[in-house]
């Protein structure tokens, strides 16, 4: 098979899961917009997404994703008590609290228009985009470089008083701020950018 | 100019600038080996490379690295006291403990050669890793997924007991073991891969 007949199936296939996806409610609406844009381009479709989140988990160690338990999770800023209320559930394991920036999985049809769309997604702040793979399917990931990964107990206990907690919120409350900020920015320049 | 000559000639010049970097011990020796390797293929060379490291830096806002302030450096494991001199330094701003895993930038010659060393790179753990560039000039990036950065105070006053900072450089400390048996995965794996 060619790789525009693999690219149009893998589109076709995508869309149908895209749409299963939304009615179901499992994406994000704040990048719903993003998403349209792209799969509307003949050159691209999304395969994952994610707004950005905060999340509190527990792990036994580093990177054992498999083993990892989410005691919290928000697509938005929080407050205090949300935090508070997700540690109190702490029971084994490292206690993580995590602030990750907006991430979006895209195939494209060519080098061409993959160099393209990068190039927009590191114009407007997503600095540690990238392609994946440029083998038979292209990837690019759109991804930022915002952060916090923050051990903040063991065992249940939690290290952090209310004002440290409260810098933890604070922070993590600033990148999905600067995420949706970015975010609208992309939504723009994909409008101009993506327009046949 | 040709795509070829464009790479002979940015060959020449990064070769040049790592024999200074390494006469002026700026090129960490953990990551010697696996620049070695990559630089005597004629596909590849290494534009930029860090071994991993952990550090303390004071910052007014998050992502606002220009006025960042390093209180501490590290190019291996450390004990509680290298942690507890650099927070005795701190003044103004958030202090924060990172730790990060090794990142290595190449450029290839050919898409070809580029998805070859992207495979070699995610077989090996290094699942971040990406291409940066597929214009005129193809850049990889090698990177793992383990980090740690976490927020552990504020203008000058440091939130964690002793029980929590001991976490963070356990935490730390096994972040860069990680990292280092991936480099050394790594460097086996390219010795086989690159090999004419």
């Amino acid at each position: 098979m060619s790789r525009e007949k693999d690219f149009l199936d893998g589109k076709k296939s995508a869309l149908e899961q895209l749409t299963k996806a939304t009615s179901a409610k499992q994406v994000d609406s704040g990048i719903q917009p993003i998403l349209n844009i792209i799969n509307n381009s003949d050159e691209f479709y999304t395969t994952s997404s994610c707004f950005g989140r905060i999340v509190i988990l527990e792990i036994p160690t580093i990177g054992n994703k498999k083993e990892a338990k989410f005691l919290g999770k928000w697509h938005r800023s929080i407050e205090l008590n949300d935090l508070l209320s997700a540690i109190k559930k702490a029971k084994e394991g490292q206690l993580w609290i995590l602030s990750q920036s907006p991430i979006i999985h895209i195939t494209a049809i060519s080098d061409y228009a993959a160099d393209k769309i990068l190039k927009i997604a590191i114009a407007c702040g997503f600095k540690n985009s990238g392609l994946k793979s440029i083998g038979k399917r292209i990837v690019i990931e759109i991804l930022s470089t915002e952060r916090l990964d923050a051990p903040i107990g063991k065992n249940g206990k939690v290290f952090c008083n209310n004002e440290h907690l409260d810098l933890l919120v604070k922070i993590s409350n600033e990148i999905i701020e600067k995420s949706t900020l970015k975010l609208k920015k992309l939504e723009k320049k994909l409008r101009k950018g993506l327009s046949i």
